[in-house]
């Protein structure tokens, strides 16, 4: 019998995870906001960066680190945004410490910062201003002229196969 | 004669510095985009956090959860933002690695996620689009009703108080 990881009240599917670290979890995205969006999530299903122990802190960060240099080659990106949102007034909607590590290329926003919006939008179970993420979403240069459909959640299959790329580019 | 610490090109005033680790230090800002908004940079003048060992990358995080603690509390906020724009096509605009730990409250932004906004414009030496800065700012509850002279620059007495008594709280 496999183990069952959870995301705050979620059973985070085992073909999401591609690195696994005495403290933290790499996971794909079901929704990821642009190509080679992942989460570093700790074990230990607690809410806030502040709850973490400093050996889960070195792990995450390192971790991030280590995922951030495969990813951002990986999907053809100059930059990454590294970004935790530590508790409900800073955006965070699963109340699970986890970090967002997102590749990022010039002109993949045309209002850079956007990004975070989607970041919160992305995390929210029930997304309380859809209108909000279709205006974010139609300044997505990547995305321009597509529409709320691209969005839907992807299969586990397509899961499944972004991770075994990751754990392998990771292990190599 | 005292140590000169660099931010990118930048020196350093030594009164905005309120922590010192193995690798890493603690700053107030100029012109922090909300109350106790402070840095944690890493002491190696390089730009990217891909660029640090794994020693700075622990360091600068636990030191970014340490100081979060103290402001959070200092501040009297809820949660905190911690955002590091790793490249320039992140909205990182100088070029040292750096990360923002930013005090939330509810509503301190009516559009949460405008902050990210404002770290880019904070960061940037020439804001290439202050109209756009302004919009901000007066979507700021808690800056509602004031303009752009409220983030002129902080005088260095100001910072060096701000620093001494976060230094103080740190090591209490």
């Amino acid at each position: 019998m496999s183990t069952v990881y959870k995301f705050g009240p979620h059973t985070i599917s085992a073909g999401q995870v591609f690195l696994k670290t005495q403290y933290s979890l790499g996971l794909v995205n079901l929704k990821p906001i642009l190509p080679g969006h992942v989460l570093v999530v700790c074990r230990r299903n607690v809410p806030r960066f502040l709850d973490l122990s400093p050996e889960e802190v070195s792990d995450m960060f390192q971790s991030a680190q280590r995922i951030g240099k495969v990813i951002e080659k990986e999907y053809d990106a100059t930059s990454l945004t590294i970004a935790c949102q530590d508790g409900p007034a800073a955006g965070q909607t699963v109340p699970h410490c986890h970090v967002h590590v997102i590749p990022r290329r010039l002109g993949d926003f045309v209002n850079n910062d956007d990004i975070y919006e989607k970041i919160t939008a992305h995390s929210s179970e029930l997304l309380k201003h859809p209108e909000r993420v279709a205006t974010v979403l139609s300044n997505t240069v990547a995305n321009k002229g597509v529409d709320n459909e691209d969005r839907l959640p992807r299969t586990e299959e397509e899961m499944a196969q972004e991770a075994a790329r990751l754990e392998s580019l990771l292990s190599s």
